[in-house]
């Protein structure tokens, strides 16, 4: 009896190359997982009408009524109105109301949210951050984004704008970022930046055992993996890496004394050396009352966060 | 017949120089004010037993009965248990129970609570964030203290330690503070730090009209009238004072889009100068969505905001 009365929802994560959807109940398993490419240099229309498509084809697999639809999406959003306004990794999206392209299609019950906010409500719900009642989250990957979630309450700014954790800067007088500022953790930390610092200690002459010159294919991966395997120079970005992320965190930690930090992302794969590094600058950098106490962890759900936060965002 | 079951509070700011006191009604109006000078340097049991006579005097002087008594006091303290735990400012004040000995004293609700969050709360109760839905507060004084109104929820913390905004760094290799920490904010932007610097740049063998040398009076306050008076160097100070704390508004303003920053304590007094330099700053590093509708304003409470607060913070 209870089961036939216990909904299944549709959780959807789009990203600027894949996009995920997954079927989940309403204690956040994902029952079943879809996954189209996004293929964006096609242009907005036909992505969504694959979307819209992908979409139609997973709730029929579902075994039982889907009763809502959670989309996570790059920001800039307006999450109030549903409408994607212009991210930057989905240049041609701009003022896009998808929740309601969604909801006249499904007539289902439709939110819109920052895919950051929601991969953090994922892992606050069911994954490294379940017990935790104050969480930041950050992902880093090609950029860097976060989610604050505060006395059991995603905060997602007074206009739906926060957690543009990857352009808080750590030094006010550091490298220009296309954002504007100077100094923005992005600039250093993000995926690219990782790679990009490699390339330029090798162009000042400095060696490495994996990377003889700057036009080998030099990917963040790829010195993660240089590092664990001694590779100094990598070791060295690697460090660094986890100096800056530390050093921003450590301000996140006595601006608002969260009881657990979780890294997700493409970075998570840098393990334990990067951990290790972001811990050490933390106890080093942060004040100790507001460290006390503070569990640093990588994320758990992988790429199913954004799916089961979406889910969770739907008011379960 | 309302009159009489409206109650009335008492609201205490307790700080490194003066105690203040205030007799407030239910609407977060200061009745009367009472305020002794802490005098620190008689050690802990004396101030303590001086201010339970002020609080018995002012109870005395309410016309009508006090139904709770709020107390802030500068941190780091246990806002659970009322524990005042070691306040730079009050260094002899090592795990002082205040909660309970007022409560035993008077046999009142007693509440303690880290004096800029309550500073915050009277400003989004009564002040300048009337309106406000989240604001985050900045007391720029001896040190810079901060409160986060989010939600209409004030935000201290998963153990009451957030809002030390003071040691949030704009420069990770900037100069070393005294918690250990680079290039916090207050060894840039406190009353302190902005005397500092001006002394730095003089030793340097610059000049100024009014402050001709190093052994002069030199206070914030000084510089700040010297700069609306026409003197460049400190004119200079107030821009620079204005462009590191501009900087330090744009990484909340990026992280938590608040809808409003509101600037108190002594350095209010710098007034449109700083206030204006810390918009363009915000303006020039801020992204654009997440100041878009930002307001940044200075204080309305003046020395009331701490007593107000701690009214509001009993639960009224």
């Amino acid at each position: 009896m209870a089961d036939r009365v216990s909904p299944h929802y549709l959780g959807i994560d789009i990203g600027g190359t894949n996009i995920r959807l997954g079927i989940v109940d309403g204690k956040g398993k994902v029952l079943i997982r879809y996954r189209i490419p996004t293929l964006k240099k096609q242009g907005k229309d036909k992505v969504i009408a694959r979307l819209l498509r992908a979409i139609e084809f997973i709730i029929k697999k579902s075994a039982r009524p889907v009763k809502g639809i959670g989309i996570g999406c790059p920001g800039p959003l307006d999450n109030r109105k549903g409408i994607v306004l212009s991210p930057p990794n989905l240049p041609d999206w701009k003022g896009v109301p998808l929740k309601k392209i969604v909801e006249k299609r499904f007539r289902l019950p439709v939110i819109l949210e920052n895919d950051a906010n929601l991969i953090g409500l994922g892992e606050n719900w069911r994954g490294a951050g379940k017990n935790a009642s104050s969480m930041v989250l950050l992902t880093l990957g090609t950029g860097i984004g976060s989610a604050f979630i505060l006395g059991k309450r995603l905060w997602s700014g007074s206009r739906g704008f926060a957690s543009e954790f990857g352009h808080v800067s750590i030094d006010l007088n550091g490298p220009r970022c296309g954002c504007g500022n100077r100094g923005c953790i992005e600039v250093y930390a993000s995926a690219t930046a990782v790679a990009r610092r490699l390339k330029e200690a090798l162009k000042k002459g400095e060696t490495s055992r994996v990377f003889k010159s700057t036009k080998d294919n030099i990917t963040a991966d790829g010195i993660y993996l240089a590092a664990k395997k001694g590779d100094r120079l990598s070791r060295r970005i690697v460090d660094e890496t986890g100096l800056y992320l530390g050093a921003a965190i450590a301000n996140i930690v006595n601006a608002l004394n969260p009881e657990m930090i979780v890294i997700s992302g493409g970075m998570a794969k840098a393990g334990k050396p990067l951990l290790d590094k972001i811990k050490e600058t933390v106890k080093e950098r942060a004040l100790k009352e507001s460290r006390r106490g503070l569990k640093i962890v990588v994320g758990r759900l992988g790429e199913d966060a954004g799916i089961i936060g979406a889910v969770k965002f739907l008011g379960i």
